[in-house]
């Protein structure tokens, strides 16, 4: 890793491209890791903070995983963590988030909290040595994501960033394809998300715009798909559904968009995305490769067809949204970090992946804004951190001269646990 | 050729097996096809008897096929063979299908009139020296069948029958499937056949019954696809749609039929018809091997499909009936029988075909009406012939002692004009 | 119900077409209700006979379900038993199956074991009042099965017939289609089941032919999807994957069949079975109904499609035998019987649903033999009983005159604890 | 019509948005005019230029229109078109096109020559009174485009171009639906095509890049399907495939590209093409409206499916380039031309059609090039006509102050045939 975070107490001094990592920084990770290690070989025990849905489907994937135990859910409304707590054979349940991330008993805590709570108690596990799996965003600015991200890198606490979408069984077939060159090199990837219906007026307001909100998944998985970073973007929005939301700002106007992202060696994925399909749940992928093509479809509870006078079709619509089209991989996701947190193997999806999805997100929001192709340099370029953990977003112009910001949304981390693991195993 | 038809005036004499051939048959015979050798070289000219909706068909192909003219067309309702000659510039037009048959510059003729016109016709135009391609059935009755092909052989004019369902693209992948062992050694054939909506009270009283004016296209068609004559039949008929028909006898009653044929080496075939479908013509065959399956779908008049709130499928309905369905078939037909007269080669679907077609129809018949098993042999052995063109159907118990009857059906039948040009060209 | 089980004793006296109840058995019967209905609030504790791959499957349902747990296994092997009760945190594990049915701690049982051990276990089960979950079958002979079932309807315990696939989406689907009418009345039911590749020698030897230990599964569902007790059959078989079978007696020189299903009102089911399909495990449904078709198709891992230069497909084959493709069946199958332990309902699929289903391999079987249609009637007439768990198979012609056999499956059964149930509910 | 086409001599003169049509143009129309009308109830006689490929599939279809008969072909190498004539009937063949163009016996011709004649070939058919068929590109240049379709506009003959796939049946089915309104308004156009694999270097260096000789079908489908003229497009390219192309010029050296068209409402199209699939000819295209989705698939030639060891999936693959694919609807677009002579109704697919799709190719190749939104209204003011035969490109600079470009493709054509005749029968 090529420390470039910046320090801006450091800027009048010289061309430093990266803070120092402070000694004591250095000091405090290694003793956690101890303590970590130590655990290794001992039964995980899990927190879960917030029993919405979503809270409710990683609970039951943790009752499922091996070695691992839930001992303590929390929710604001205590009533429904007391339910959840009865349902899975929880031993404590809590109204207060805070009692599951300082719970000594607690291993791990899975952050299912609404995405304004996340930053913050992302930092506070750090802060009480606990791993984290986070719920998609990390944090709803860039700058607070950094610092979230760095918070358990310098706390040696292992961070999964909850992109489900990777777990689904049909996008990983297309992954594998590609890995394994089934189609030989990758020419152009295609994604298409869309929605049952849009969310109501005052989820859009406020809520980061298509990009962030909706495309975000989608963008992400250009990126899982190509396995390499993307260059730049070209975002253009629109609105078709509800014509109350074009009073707001930015792409939280825009029900429908489309991208081209460009990746290294002339890869290109297309991207489209609305708010309603009035058919189910639209969720497709299809990558173009040299020596052929690979496609998933849509999922369906079931293969029945039926044929009746006025059509002939599937019998049933397909699954209608995101709780259960990907049930399963809401599933197989929990239990692939559970059993990175038993072996102490790597996590599957990073705190670095959830870092370069935002700014995709935010690379999209500025094109489509401004009508013309926008570098991911430019987004990561705005960060400024005077430390990992103060990070802030400032105008171009406010550089000094010679000064050089991170131009690579790695370059703002500090080494995850994993990385510092692997360097060690190196050096050994 | 085993000849077994058996000239009942003979039986008292001998265990005769086979009529002896009258010699001036064979002159007769001998005669015409010198005729037909000398046109060989020759443009052939059609004439096409029906103007009706498949008469019109087939019309329709035989402008396309080279090297073939149609010169003349009847129906009884002049206007309408008028029409149909303006249409396709065919230079004459006549209201007497006699006409036709007995025109000099006619060399072959299409029957394309109601099935009880059929037998009569094959055989006016036998004894005139035409070409004949009839459409499905060549006669109502089994013993005018063997008439009407043997009348035909004997005068050494080409006969076919328009089993069109052979010449569809889907069906005929099959075919060479089997034929190119892509599914290995045939274990198992499905055919499933249902009419969109059942045929008025009158059509069905008097049309034969289910097995003989529907099943047997799937009869055949498993025949076809097993590349061998079947064994025995196991039919079961039903009444579902419209209880009017449940007064008519056999298997006029039935509206639903299943059979199981049981070819050589093990080989079953399941077919099942219906008289309505309601989602359209249904058409579908499948074929099991010992190593794979092979099978078909409906056809749709294109790709698209469509996604809405009800319901996700097919945008249109599959083809509506057999003259949408089967256009293409039919026009391959056609095309095909005239390549076989143009250039003398055998022809692709020939009477005894479409003779068997029709012991399998009975035999269907029988079996549903007595809840058995029954052998086709038990339908050739019904038929007693004095000579070729002298058949009838007489019970088991009429034959003396010592008679053995036909249980093949070619040996019912003397050779055909592509058979007899064969031998003798292996004579040579 | 119509009590016919007939007591040979008696057969002397009068034309008596029932046993009488003895009062002991009345008693024994309550007297264990009474102890089960004590137990119905309680959590259900199950035990688990037999750890090979479908217990476990079982093992792993059982502890997904609510308010039952597994409290002790056994397996011939023990370390397969102790393995077992390590993975899934089952207390007790034993080599002693009389372990688990005699285990005061247990209220019911899941016989996973061989089918030569299921009568036993059964009746050793109503003996100590446990409630049973069975595999199919539920006894190898037709004897043995009604006594089992008897003993539990005697003993008041439930018992549920391990038949899976009526629990699979697809499957259940088409059942919803026809109880919503949603194709109308049925016509024609349609069922083809191909395992991947034949068993070997020694599983088909003695394993009681095709049709009872494969194309059961597609009889029983006929039967399911029908609604209705069949009629008649008419079965065949044939040889073509491995000649060395054909060794064998009666169905088990088969790898092949087709059966016909008459039910009530003219509705025919189209059953087809092959031992080897190449392409993966193959389990289809069709049912034509009198205003449309509903079909399902074979199941793969993901929607993935491939287009390459040799062909255009799947990207995966489908599941490729039963553990995988019924998965999901196994689960809610006990499942199911679990909530009709816990809230005391009546039993999904009962043990007169598993003597049907045997009774019609029988008669397909015999069909096959003797080539011609076989009444379900004439299999259950073959049967007579001294007693409900004492019963034989008898030719027809010990029957002394006058003397009349059960002609319905469920007149071989005494009453069973739901029925019993039901019936005081109504007389209250 | 507003006309903008500019006599360059007028521009000091005034800001003259339009030339003013000379009296002699206008009096030789209304005399071509008298003479086609003349011709109207006649049967149409027709000449086609070229017998390669393409122009035997025309050929082949004129034979199939009633009242259309063709009376002469040309061809460089005569021997093609003697065999031509010989195979359609043909009086008349020849080796130069002018021969077809002169010939007093022919009312309408078909160019199916090479590109690089195309617009010569038209203009020369204007000059004697021809109607044209002229397959796509009517030129290689947007001045001689203009020129070209203004010669037929003047002389008052009609001018169809060949953009087939409008006349393809799922493509049509596509149109139908939004028409129809049968997903709602268009929310979004999807359009994808790759051919089987690259032309060779020679064909693409001087082909006019990727956008002209490839997308250019698809980029006039989306304003087909739009039903609307496009704002303006954003495009990228790659080379994948065959990199020795990476050293021409433009978009010649791109063999995959992607583009993104902005319609009026905010309705975007999506469009990707390569020059590569592996998997034979893909052409697809989806719909997304307010109430649903329509989306074609590519077309095969059965509908067989096979199921083997290793794969299940299409029995053949689908189309392998578009003389089959398209056979259909080359034969559906030249029979609708001929329908549109014989009835002298409006050419459905016209010279303007033909013009918008070069305009969407050549903003295409500058957004490519300059990284950036390209509006059409670009390219549209980049021509400069001094009659509306005489037209040339000229750098916006050269324009003097206050001169205002036509921004709009129809403002830079003279009213074609069937607009003439419409607005006449307005005024009456």
């Amino acid at each position: 890793m090529k420390l470039s975070i910046v320090a801006l107490a450091a800027l009048a001094a010289s061309n430093v491209q990266a803070f120092t990592m402070a000694p004591s920084g250095v000091a405090q990770r290694t003793a956690l890791r101890m303590a970590v290690e130590e655990k290794e070989a001992k039964e995980i025990r899990v927190g879960v903070i917030g029993c919405g849905r979503i809270g409710i489907v990683h609970l039951g994937a943790i009752t499922k995983a091996p070695n691992v135990t839930p001992v303590i859910v929390s929710n604001p409304t205590v009533s429904k963590a007391e339910a959840a707590a009865a349902q899975f054979g929880v031993p404590k349940f809590t109204s207060d988030a805070m009692d599951v991330i300082t719970d000594p008993d607690v291993d791990a805590v899975w952050i299912c909290s609404p995405s304004s709570f996340h930053a913050e108690q992302i930092k506070a596990c750090a802060a009480n040595g606990k791993h984290v799996f986070c719920e998609k965003p990390l944090a709803t600015d860039l700058a607070e994501t950094v610092e979230a991200i760095n918070a358990c890198n310098e706390a040696g606490v292992k961070l999964m960033t909850g992109l489900q979408r990777r777990f689904d069984p049909n996008f990983k077939r297309v992954r594998t394809a590609i890995d394994e060159k089934e189609v030989g090199d990758t020419i152009m990837i295609k994604l298409c998300s869309r929605d049952p219906s849009p969310p109501p007026f005052e989820y859009v307001k406020g809520g980061g715009g298509i990009f962030a909100d909706m495309a975000v998944h989608d963008l992400d998985m250009s990126r899982f798909l190509a396995g390499e970073d993307p260059i730049d973007i070209l975002a253009v929005g629109s609105c078709h559904i509800d014509k109350s939301i074009e009073v707001l700002d930015g792409s939280e106007k825009f029900d429908t968009a489309s991208c081209i992202v460009r990746y290294p060696n002339g890869v290109q994925a297309m991207v489209d995305v609305c708010r309603q399909s009035s058919y189910g749940y639209d969720q497709r992928a299809e990558v173009l490769g040299t020596s052929g093509m690979i496609a998933t479809d849509n999922v369906y509870p079931n293969t029945a067809k039926i044929y009746k006078t006025s059509f002939t079709g599937n019998a049933d619509m397909p699954y209608d949204f995101f709780l259960s089209r990907y049930t399963e991989a809401y599933v197989t996701e929990t239990v692939a970090f559970c059993e990175s947190l038993v072996n102490d193997t790597p996590v599957p999806c990073t705190g670095q992946d959830g870092l370069a999805a935002l700014i995709m997100a935010l690379a999209a929001d500025k094109s489509a804004e401004e009508n013309r192709w926008v570098s991911f340099k430019e987004i990561v370029e705005s960060i400024y951190c005077s430390d990992p953990m103060n990070c802030e977003i400032l105008p171009m112009d406010v550089f000094p001269a010679g000064f050089q910001p991170a131009s690579d949304p790695k370059d703002l981390l500090t080494d995850d646990v994993d990385t510092v693991k692997e360097k060690a195993a190196g050096v050994n």
